[in-house]
């Protein structure tokens, strides 16, 4: 796993560090009893490694000591894997990475205590760094992602289609456990309050950003790229900004509704998808994500000038340039 | 809730301490965002607080400050809770306490999500108490409750009979956070090591008889008085001690094997219970539990003798004597 590490191009100057994560992910995964140990060795460190790479990144810019810098982010990609594996489950989404998600071969009740097993893992983690106040933000992070997720469940159907929700979607799902990593890793570093305020709101911006090119890329991206089907979100009928975009421009559409209110077949997906690409709602949500990277960037640069943070600079960008 | 507190009685010494535990469980929950607010207010503390109880007077035995005690003791009830939720979805069971289960009236996907909120809770309580130890304890129950579960979903179907497995999940499900909950109390009281074992083994050996208990009240037990359908393990096809005991002996079985191996309707789940309990089996779990119970109290002798250790002994009787 650690050797075909395929990190985003901006994280190859940082690549013994990541190497020495997904060691760590691997070194935890050995020592889980069979048949979770296999399972989890093979998802562990599979993704982009994004949010360990923000906080080995944004640790360096406050030269934060090493061995428990990588440990944190061990931390929080266990954490992060933990609510993919529940909302996988939850949304009966059967790929994620080019693989099978878990629960497609894997008991729904053995699903579940797999992802409980990594939460329970990541707090260990974060506990043998003995900083209470980072298991707080660690677990407050949980909290929020939680009843943001639930917030979204139970809104009302005319609120599903407003951006206001989506927001709260994006920011339940991926914009919490960013910042958390940046703060943390400020944290940890024992930055100042401000400079752990600006690391935390760079996070932020950067996870919605990062967020909205996930669901774009739902749209326009390579199936072979993204390891899973184009238009993923139609097909579970889940609205995203660039459809959400389409719909309030085209209030005489049928073709998307037609899909979002029912089973959509492929062909039906396939007429939404080029409906959502051909109506500039891809162009404007890109636009989006650029002004959240633009943001993201401005809290950066409130972090010492360094090598760590032209690197976090680069990220940023290759966020919203990214083909997968 | 408070008000109406159902403790058993040996509790009712310490009723004011666990008035204060409920109402932390209130107050946290009050700050919880809604719809999951409400449904946490209708769940939590809604048991018979053993878990919390064996914190509270394992520390008043050691006498730990109160303050960060009813603490740890509210985040054991909430960590329970928690696990509660999520076997509850697991199991397909439909009653708890004599109300319907979460799961019920709520997504699944919703359940996941609250359960994890929970454990995000759990571990944000003990790490306000800012003792890093303990939260390396209470992560580490849970990692020991999931991996045993799974082992047992995961047991090849000739394993499922037996008492090695009986006692790995019972080992999984009740008795190890009974022995964090004792533990993390006396190491809370900064009790000295030895001391600290024997709290564990004590919480230790009063679970297994606890789990043992519950077992056998599935049988012989009041609808009424447990809040859920007599036999409802034979329902799940769930081998507990006294249906394994009974198998033990009776090779020639049908009646038991019939329900255990197929939807069985109310009227075989009847002639099952009625097997089981006319054989002798309950009477032997009966004495096993008392076993367990025997090893507790002896764990509990090596504590300072004072009036919540005699409590706590009080509590162990009642253990295997209650019935419900």
């Amino acid at each position: 796993m650690t050797a075909a590490l395929r990190l985003p191009p901006p994280l190859e100057p940082i690549r013994p560090e990541m190497v020495q994560v997904a060691w760590l992910l691997q070194e935890m995964a050995k020592k889980i009893e069979e048949p979770l140990g296999s399972m989890l060795r093979s998802i562990l460190g599979g993704g982009k490694l994004l949010r360990p790479a923000l906080v080995v990144l944004v640790g360096q810019t406050f030269t934060a000591p090493q061995e428990p810098l990588h440990d944190l982010a061990a931390a929080v990609e266990v954490l992060h894997t933990a609510t993919l594996i529940h909302d996988d489950l939850v949304d009966e989404a059967p790929i994620r990475r080019g693989r099978e998600t878990l629960h497609m071969s894997w008991p729904a009740g053995a699903t579940v205590l797999a992802g409980d097993y990594l939460l329970a893992q990541s707090a260990a983690l974060v506990a043998g760094l003995e900083r209470p106040i980072l298991l707080k933000v660690f677990a407050e992070t949980l909290c929020t992602m939680c009843t943001g997720e639930i917030g979204q469940m139970f809104a009302a159907p005319e609120e599903q289609f407003s951006r206001e929700m989506y927001y709260l979607r994006i920011e339940a799902k991926t914009a919490s456990l960013c910042a958390a990593a940046t703060e943390m890793a400020a944290m940890l570093a024992e930055a100042e309050e401000p400079l752990v305020a600006a690391a935390r709101r760079f996070g932020w911006e950067l996870g919605i950003a990062f967020q909205i090119m996930d669901d774009v890329l739902d749209f326009t991206g390579d199936e072979a790229r993204l390891g899973k089907l184009a238009g993923s979100d139609l097909r579970q009928r889940l609205v995203t900004l660039p459809s959400l975009l389409y719909l309030e421009q085209s209030e005489s559409d049928v073709v998307v509704r037609t899909v979002l209110s029912g089973p959509g077949d492929g062909e039906h997906v396939q007429a939404a998808i080029e409906a959502v690409c051909g109506s500039g709602a891809i162009e404007d949500a890109l636009a989006m994500a650029q002004a959240h990277i633009g943001q993201a960037q401005q809290a950066l640069s409130q972090l010492p000038d360094n090598v760590p943070r032209q690197i976090l600079h680069s990220l940023a960008q290759y966020v919203v340039e990214r083909k997968r």
